[in-house]
């Protein structure tokens, strides 16, 4: 069966060290997915106002919403959330004084990116250090989520996101007050790509061949993983025993991030 | 004793939660140093031909380079680093081509954000969910280190900055094909700030006071950090025992990352 995968164009082909990129869907909806935080990239500003884009830590998550006959491969939609206050969501909505709208474009064009740190690569030189890393990069169009159903389905999906189960188990559904007081971004992906690196260190033969590198010099990898700890409760938490859902998602999430580190620091290079 | 602090305006002001907010160049600097991964945004066309920033994760920090009379409270500059042939090096580069020389800019106007996620903040409804973080955000002027010292300097502190000592550990200095082949950046920074969130869950007196809820929902934080686990050393290592300089400062770090998450996960809100 052929993978669903991401055109690649011009924007998010990988020019350098090909052999790292990807363009399935699965690929970069995983990363995007697993990923502790996103890193939101957008224009404040028209160039010749203030030439900075600017970036902003966000939670998200991919999802289908209202999709008939969508498959798991079928194109889905990332959707962002964040306090309607915000900068960033004051110009992805359609105020009628949005430079995007006054252009012609579908909504805000921005990249999000989601990096996993996954291990520190030490060769034996500096030149060859490395990180092995998951990182997927996606350029979209930025609209405000108007639908109430669909509003919801994302902010339940995304809650979910960081930890399974946990909408069903918090005092749901969301007054009034919160709903609005919420705001939900879906991103119209234009363009998607991930980089993998995920093997030992690389060396030069050289720099082997030199007992006064080689055999002073260590080299390899140092695992690494977002570890989460024991929960803390509150002070006005009532629950006397953390929840099991909780402390499974913990020891499982724990089990296949470390395992995950530790094989490919081990894995000679494809 | 005052502390050196970045100036606050319109582009890196925060408007909302401003007691997360921190303008000083320690917390700056610190989060930005201690982040196992920067994100780099910029616009690699004009907007005209391509409204889309991209983002790139990249290995960096803050050094002082050749400032006779600078104290440690002294304005920095940021460094990054990264293979030569890039599109991000090639566009900061003066080739005579680039479309921030063309508007008079002193360098390629970027955006870098370090963040770290230190927790899940598990309130009793999901509009109350946050999570624990440190976030820096910095604009700035990009231009490509030319002077062959100051680029040794720089490689120096960002191999240190991922691992204490590496440098002088590796082999050392670089070869000249070597150096050719990697290239540093230096930012010149307009404006930086930093946000925290750093405490227990914080939840509504209703949903407290409802034993329907509170009695139900578990109320949190679980405490996350990047845990280093041991290395695992490279088919070709011929250095049978791992390094001190490697096991000490693996100790360190997991003991000062699992410590902060820990006891932030606890405090109160100020």
């Amino acid at each position: 069966m052929e993978e669903s995968q991401y055109p690649k164009t011009f924007r998010n082909a990988v020019n350098r060290l090909k052999d790292r990129a990807n363009y399935d869907h699965e690929t970069v909806h995983d990363i995007v997915d697993s990923a502790s935080v996103l890193h939101v990239s957008f224009m404040p500003s028209r160039m010749d106002d203030d030439p900075f884009p600017t970036i902003l830590p966000m939670l998200g998550g991919f999802g289908l919403y209202n999709a008939p006959g969508a498959t798991e491969s079928s194109p889905t939609t990332l959707y962002l959330h964040g306090h309607i206050s915000s900068r960033f969501f004051k110009i992805s909505s359609t105020s009628g004084k949005t430079t995007w709208e006054e252009d012609g474009l579908p909504g805000l064009p921005i990249c999000v990116c989601a990096t996993h740190m996954d291990g520190l690569v030490l060769a034996l030189t500096p030149f060859n250090h490395s990180t092995n890393y998951r990182s997927a990069v996606i350029h979209g169009y930025a609209t405000l989520v108007t639908d109430s159903a669909e509003k919801n389905y994302a902010l339940h999906m995304i809650t979910d996101n960081v930890l399974t189960d946990r909408w069903a188990n918090s005092r749901v559904p969301p007054t009034e007050a919160e709903m609005k007081a919420t705001g939900v971004i879906k991103v119209d992906i234009v363009s998607a790509s991930a980089k993998v690196r995920a093997y030992t260190a690389g060396n030069d033969k050289a720099d082997l061949e030199d007992p006064d590198v080689s055999g002073k010099i260590w080299t390899g990898v140092i695992p690494a993983f977002l570890k989460y700890e024991t929960p803390v409760p509150a002070k006005e938490n009532a629950v006397k025993e953390i929840p099991k859902y909780i402390t499974q998602w913990i020891e499982e999430k724990n089990k296949q991030a470390e395992e995950y580190a530790r094989t490919i620091a081990s894995r000679a290079k494809k």
